[in-house]
């Protein structure tokens, strides 16, 4: 007897328009450029898109290719594409153009919006657009680079020729809103069909007030790109509370001009990878800078050491853990920092800031021994990590469906108050004696070392214990490479002694997948015909 | 491409278990007795409970009513009913009794739960309780009193007799979860019925950070009842973040109770009518007390004074006030306070605190004029407030369902910033020369006069205008009735010249509904005869 009301993006546009018209959205181009308009503009311009949609032919169910960074015109995408029915897919233009040519090929992708930028790539990836009617560049008319790719549209050009009246369409609330697919290190891209359900409840259950929480009174700045699930839900969410937006486009690496974005908009809240966090690190202690605005901020995608998390807190903000994946829209847990945390002895302290958090609400969790047994929640026991939920995908995009716990690959342990810490992946776990060594553990506690930049742990085959952990660590720039017997030293009194790397190695640099993260698979194959010492 | 997972109020007791296990639910007797126990205890006593209706031959969509405060085992039945399928139908025991006969009847509820002191009442009511096969009074075998009611059984010892081994069934999200019937001031009341979505949603929505936003430090006291629309949602909202409850049981009223259980438990967060916050504050003020831990609370069920607000403030709680019916599950916006309300000059930030906030996510709010077309949201135009939403009601119970927008009998503003200001009930609004007068504002006004207690401004016809605003007071103990004269010029630079109060009336109290509103509609029976001087 309560309304049949469908949970919808299109809600979310009606709810910032009623609460945030006049609320800004930042974008940092490039060249340096800003441009900034409001929650009532950009709206507007979403039903011009939507216009533009239909001018076109596309069909109500098509997919849209994006290959964009964080800007104006990728929200607008992020919102006409769904409300009008269709699907958005955000391409990573990371990935190695065979992957990319392979993923719009198997979504029949019927229109891509790109970035100038990407029109090199698509130029070499031209048998591949089969399925693709038109190549919209995000740009002016007068912008739209010279190239081979035939008849290439001007997206403002397309957007001045419509006007801006559009009635959304109700639509079924499990009707598909994005794709995202996921960069896997084997086999094929897997592609994530998230729906208008699933983005709202992600949003709503991240905007609560002990997960990402965020408010109107924030600023929010994701430096995660939109092509990684959304920004982790930022386009939605934000506007969902009425929060200003700053996008800060291709720049994310650029650390100095991260740091005057965050202070030139008074950025409250951001969002990045650990690797990006580390610059900003480092370019704030270096040059003495400061990001006052900035409160709170989200580590993801990545384990991020503690001594980042504490770095962080030096300059002011509370970095804190999200833990998600593609196939769940994206997020899962979230470690917002309580008051509590502050009354630790520090060692617990710091295993509580590294932990991934509590499960959202909506997301439930366990963890299973190789039977499929649950284990228990003490904080001791690790097991894989089983999830489920109304934004934890049921099957990939082109395959059968599966309703029940979904297998994340990730190793974990959950403590008495629900607390969930990523021990290893699944993959990369090393098996030791018939027991197992938490990889991500050993790096946690290594990357404490004021001479290690980077650093990863490996299993490899071992005659005797199947197979024991190789240390392989970057060190840091002007500082000399720490002996092996030095970094034992240093993890002596950190980890389990029979977890203890048998050896060190030294690279000049990491193997990294197209998602930033360190590849262990291209690391093993690297030391394939490595000799235990 | 997302699981079929069903919103639910199982997956609220999950989460509970999953990360406050061993917090507490604290409740108070009326003979000043604690009862103490934890998130797990109270689960596996629910599902205990959840056997005994299978035990009493409960059929499986059966209406089950209860009559009850808040404490610890009204909170199991509000687990225990809905998530084993069935209807929890809470009943207000402060209505007229022959009311509470027809709800029963008209529910036909299959069992009737009832704290002790509510024999006498329902022995009263014996010739309508024909659908009821079992009266279990919520107590232990050794209190159950002595009764003309036929087979009285005792709760504790229906739970003793069966085991905590419960399998909580799949339900669909969209099953009915709950009863609550509105005490209309006209006709029959009518049955509100929720269901597990629209109950999950609601909490999630009122979980968000900019909403009610409860955390899992907070320690939450609904001083509003459970029969009023589940005491605002908290059963299954503080459950749903894991934060600590405390029931107050039947004392609400006796604010020196209530301070030391706020004191005693450290209660950072409770809900109550503005009735007993003025309690609370006088009782805070005559006796230097204090309640440090109390940093929020909920103003609702009716307009908040701005000089309780302050009172509140200067307690050092923020008052915040909710909007909500019965029709919406019940809460529609919230005034969170924002750090810019500091910053305002006294008279608009008064206007702020007083707005009844903007609409939590998911619910949707026009104005419109008599002819149904939607009014501007420049917080000027004020017309009939309208709502949609997956928590708003379709229709009542026994009755027709009709989807679009829902009146809610609210006359309103909404500004640009989407706040929310109720000015009226459509019914008492004063409509003076073919122009509204709002009742509401100018009661705002006059509450702030230091001789008045209370205060109702009616509309009575008159010759030459239609109708015209009757102002009745009620003085403040101790002090003199204020002049009619004086409360004009009192008013005079608080409200527009025209709406001044053409007469003033004193009485000694005013008349209340069931739920505690001042009812207008006996006050302009009791001024039938007035004559305008």
């Amino acid at each position: 007897m309560m309304m049949n009301f469908n949970l919808s993006i299109a809600a979310i546009m009606r709810q910032a328009l009623m609460v945030a018209a006049d609320t800004e959205i930042v974008s940092l181009f490039n060249d340096g450029n800003v441009h900034r308009y409001t929650y009532a503009q950009a709206f507007s311009r979403a039903r011009r898109l939507a216009n533009v949609l239909d001018a076109l032919g596309c069909p109500a169910d098509a997919r849209i290719g994006t290959l964009a960074w964080n800007d104006h015109r990728h929200f607008e995408l992020h919102y006409a594409v769904p409300c009008s029915g269709r699907i958005c897919h955000t391409i990573n233009p990371r990935l190695f153009p065979e992957q990319i040519g392979y993923i719009i090929r198997h979504a029949e992708d019927d229109l891509l919006f790109v970035d100038p930028q990407f029109i090199p790539l698509l130029e070499s990836l031209q048998a591949e657009l089969g399925s693709v009617r038109h190549c919209i560049v995000l740009c002016a008319a007068d912008q739209v680079p010279a190239s081979s790719l035939p008849g290439l549209l001007s997206y403002e050009a397309l957007l001045e020729a419509v006007d801006d009246h559009h009635d959304w369409p109700e639509l079924d609330e499990r009707r598909a809103a994005g794709l995202c697919y996921t960069s896997g290190t084997t086999g094929n891209p897997k592609g994530v069909l998230t729906s208008h359900r699933s983005t709202v409840l992600h949003g709503m259950a991240q905007n609560m007030a002990d997960s990402v929480g965020l408010r109107a009174l924030d600023v929010v700045m994701p430096m995660v790109p939109m092509f990684h699930v959304n920004a982790w839900g930022m386009p939605y969410n934000a506007a969902m509370v009425g929060a200003k937006l700053v996008l800060p486009g291709p720049r994310v690496g650029d650390a100095a001009a991260m740091i005057k974005l965050i202070n030139d908009e008074a950025v409250s809240f951001s969002l990045a990878v650990p690797t990006l966090w580390a610059n900003i690190s480092q370019h704030l202690d270096a040059h003495a800078a400061a990001v006052p605005s900035l409160k709170r901020a989200v580590s993801g995608g990545a384990a991020c050491p503690l001594a980042l998390i504490e770095a962080m807190q030096r300059h002011g903000v509370a970095l804190e853990n999200g833990w998600g994946m593609t196939e769940l829209n994206p997020m899962g847990s979230y470690n917002r920092h309580q008051p509590w945390y502050a009354a630790l002895a520090q060692a617990p302290r710091g295993q509580q800031l590294l932990k991934s958090g509590r499960a959202m609400f909506g997301v439930e969790m366990r963890i299973v021994d190789e039977a499929q047994r649950p284990l228990p929640h003490d904080g001791q026991a690790s097991g894989a990590l089983q999830v489920r939920g109304p934004w934890v995908r049921s099957g990939y995009f082109g395959e059968q469906t599966t309703e029940g716990w979904f297998d994340t690959g990730d190793v974990a342990s959950i403590d008495s108050k629900g607390y969930m810490q990523i021990t290893d992946r699944i993959k990369d776990v090393i098996k030791s004696g018939g027991e197992w060594i938490s990889s991500v553990e050993i790096e946690n506690a290594v990357m404490a070392h004021p001479q290690v930049a980077e650093a990863a742990v490996i299993g490899l085959p071992h005659p005797r214990w199947s197979e024991r952990p190789l240390l392989v660590v970057v060190a840091r720039q002007d500082h000399p490479a720490p002996s092996h017997e030095a970094l034992t030293a240093f993890l002596e009194d950190k980890i389990p002694k029979w977890w203890m790397p048998d050896a060190s190695a030294f690279m000049q640099a990491l193997p990294h997948t197209a998602t930033g993260k360190v590849s262990k698979k291209t690391l093993r194959e690297h030391f394939t015909d490595f000799a235990w010492p």
